[in-house]
């Protein structure tokens, strides 16, 4: 029986159809309302997170792969080094990065050291009057070399710790002004980008396929006029992020160059282009300081004929540009399209919420209404005639 | 008064259950055609979100940390150069990147440079027949030094401007075919690849566990045989992503090692692998062909005896491996499984929509069945008896 | 006629509104059950999809730059190169890298290599007798040159196959330990890193606005106390992440320092700060150490009087660190926030069928409440008067 019982109401969930039983209320206030609410979230739900913001679309961020190539050449006339011409493997250290690249712009040099002994250079905590001042092996934070216990003199007037390090020890406390190798403002660099979006196996450079040789042997990168020529001016670079290079020289720093590909994969190939802008990307707060700009010390090491080693140690300050690429593609996809469609006839669903609550709680009528929408089951026990049940067993 | 009124209706708000009043109606056609929908919008739901998309997943990107080390030795007998050996301090500039190696292939070598006067390169802005032809001061664009106003011989047939530079200046318009250290092919790289899932602190190597050390110190990558070996033959990698090594070797290029970890992060940890495959990541094309292939100028500096800085600077061709690590992991998380839970049940809705309009406008019984889900309820002004309203006050 | 009709179609659909009917079961039991279920799915949105995921927020990922500066000097004694001090320009290699930093821990140097003809280091493939044993040409996998054919005396006791090689070989067979600049434990670093959010055009940095330089010139990190202080002492890098740097000093090895950005960008500006972690990114799993640590091979190049080129080989050991940074920030939108509400709305109808199942199924009364719920509607053909249709035609 209950098998039975089992098959008929089976029968009956695949054959019957059942659909919500509806109170039509004829009533223009309602009625108006009701399709303008609806209007309303269909145009959301269509307007905004369809058109606008693509809802329909799959998102995949970008693989990016950057190399870059500096060219120029600047002229130094100084007392230390004389006349000297500075060229690309001079100034750009290390000869190449991946997502970056380094121009120094300004110098302090430190010809012919060798390890042995000197006074270290004066400060706080070195300056000394005796040997009682000094600690052997004590290495202060901003020295580069191992007191020996020893005071001496560091010029006439001043005496300082006598420190194993390599000799004669920096003396960075002058930095050139203005910096050394200015002319890096006019240095120019080609940025080749090569980008993937794995999810959608698209990849593009950022040398546009319409763009030609001739062109690219002479265009400089310009936001008006020539907005995908890959080759850029430093000193324009820096001042589209609104920055001097003259001051930014002088200490250095760092600067981004970011690349933004968006693009809409259900578009034209060619439409998808790449965005350059520029920002400045250390502090320049001047309430803390603490190592400003951006500086590094590199080392030329060379042998004498007596095979002593001796360097030259350079405090390269110069501009590091961070290359940073990044992006998303959409493209169309049943999946957001589907979780946006249901969610969207969800919120359909909340007219009717809201159109419920004024209709049946505020209008005058809404005893009359109720009394159509709803049917009162009571239970068995206070069971009472006073509701609409036409015909009970 | 009125609380009365609100207590009566927040205790049937608690107590009382609404269900909607359903139209049954016993029609095989719509009871399998509505049956149908629904089922469509199931299997939808069910087979393509959750079972082929993995939408009761929460997902996160890759962070990584790539380390590599080239191994190879290669001769070369050149008249400049004489017989001569490059092992992997030689070739691999810089000796250590975070993403990248980079590995010489061709060379050209300019030895002995000093800072001083000599002939520029003779091209279309720096042949001259007299004087008058260059400007002091001025910079080419391809030169390395300044002009000094003075034509000089070049060689026996052509003058060119004399520029102030580190001379001889460098003559690159030969580059040596087949490429100079052609025997880079058979070199060897080992990748290490950590990664990490930071949502799911889910970290793993790209060495597998199950992996030997003798297994390691034979295998080579082979994309069919040894697909989780580490140590790949650079010839290969340049040939499985369709391309000559030979060829590249003589202009250098930018080859994409890219990484992939597509990880279900339900499943067993031992599935978690990391998939290896190979694109070319800079420009073959030959119509803008603006400096083409990969190169950078890279200079050594001696001092001799009278303190006099030399260098030798090489414009060095090469392949630079990017190795691109991308990948998402999937976990089960309630969120995404109860937004798509939602977004199904609310699609599952359609199947009403659908059917009733199909029912209620298109079948021929279209107007009894409708007598039987709709309730007209008139405004007041206009009420008339002629509706299903059996127990109007 | 047929426009008459779409025109009351249209009427209709505009000025009517459609409200489901309702049956209201007076039942305790059912109501509430149903209103604890809708309670739970409510609080679950709430709480859970609102408060903590933060499902009204859309998201993005972090773009990042980062910058190093390694401080600390170190004296060695050793009887190779006599006592000898180390600064940043020595041990930093190569000078600066963009997302990460090297530190020598430990060296095996070769000085005064020149090409030419030496034994090869003895090992199993090659240690020889005789000439018979040596193939002219033959490089080995582990060898730094090509063999010639020659079996020569390494030593007193052993002989080894020629090579033509940078002469005389590398001997790595003996690393120092302990360390040789085990001293670096104590160094500093100063990690700068400057983050940008994209989507919201919202950049930090990890030197918060309200430290004060001399702060910053005395902090050192400190989980507890000092948790956004950007200076780094390497040995507590190390042992924050579990590991002996005394240890990892020997062999090198690959440290992560990570840096994570999760912002509400719906709080105040002060509230988003950086988190950081540490990791050790290499494999410590001794059953697969094929090569193990992290070391690479650097050279510097010397000419001597006679222009005989000759190097220092240097197999450098140390630590790089890996500077990870990753995050994402999330800030009020509204697209997430209705797909989450419309996802909410939907699952709350799950109430609903789960109350029906619950009483139409499992209730004594069953029967009583299902006659109130559905209206069965049957085909023409099998009309039969038995089903509550008050006023039919």
């Amino acid at each position: 029986m209950a098998s039975r019982g089992f098959c008929r109401e089976l029968y009956s969930c695949i054959f019957d159809y059942s659909t919500p039983r509806i109170a039509l209320i004829k009533s223009r206030k309602v009625g108006v309302m009701n399709r303008l609410i609806q209007l309303g979230i269909l145009a959301y739900v269509i307007g905004w997170v369809f058109v606008w913001e693509k809802g329909y679309q799959e998102f995949d961020t970008v693989v990016s792969s950057v190399t870059s190539k500096v060219k120029g050449v600047a002229v130094t006339n100084t007392s230390a080094l004389g006349t000297r011409i500075w060229d690309v493997a001079d100034y750009v250290i290390p000869p190449q990065e991946e997502n970056a690249f380094f121009v120094m712009t300004n110098l302090i040099i430190t010809q012919n050291q060798t390890q042995g002994h000197c006074p270290d250079l004066p400060d706080q905590s070195t300056i000394c009057n005796s040997s009682h001042d000094c600690i052997p092996g004590f290495i202060s934070t901003h020295s580069f070399g191992v007191q020996t216990g020893q005071c001496v003199a560091y010029n006439e007037t001043v005496k300082s710790c006598e420190v194993y390090a390599w000799c004669p020890v920096e003396n960075d406390t002058e930095l050139p002004e203005p910096a050394f190798l200015k002319e890096a403002e006019n240095f120019t660099v080609l940025i080749k980008n090569n980008i993937w979006f794995p999810k959608f196996n698209f990849s593009k450079r950022n040398i546009l396929p319409n763009v030609t040789t001739s062109y690219l042997k002479t265009c400089l990168y310009d936001r008006m006029h020539n907005p995908f020529c890959p080759i850029f001016r430093l000193g324009s670079i820096v001042s589209e992020a609104g920055e001097s290079f003259r001051d930014m020289a002088i200490q250095g720093g760092v600067m981004g160059i970011q690349i933004r590909w968006d693009c809409d994969l259900d578009k034209k190939f060619s439409k998808c282009v790449p965005r350059y802008s520029f920002r400045r990307l250390d502090s320049r707060e001047l309430d803390h300081n603490v190592s400003p700009g951006y500086n590094f010390r590199s080392a030329k090491y060379y042998k004498n004929i007596n095979d002593v080693e001796s360097r030259t140690l350079m405090k390269v300050y110069g501009i590091r540009f961070d290359i940073l690429v990044f992006g998303t593609a959409g493209k169309f996809d049943i999946i957001p399209t589907m979780i946006n469609i249901g969610s969207g006839l969800a919120l359909l669903g909340v007219a009717t919420v809201l159109c419920d609550v004024i209709v049946f709680q505020f209008f005058k009528k809404r005893y009359y209404y109720r009394e159509k929408k709803f049917k009162h089951v009571e239970d068995y026990d206070e069971l009472s005639g006073n509701e609409e049940h036409g015909s009970n067993p």
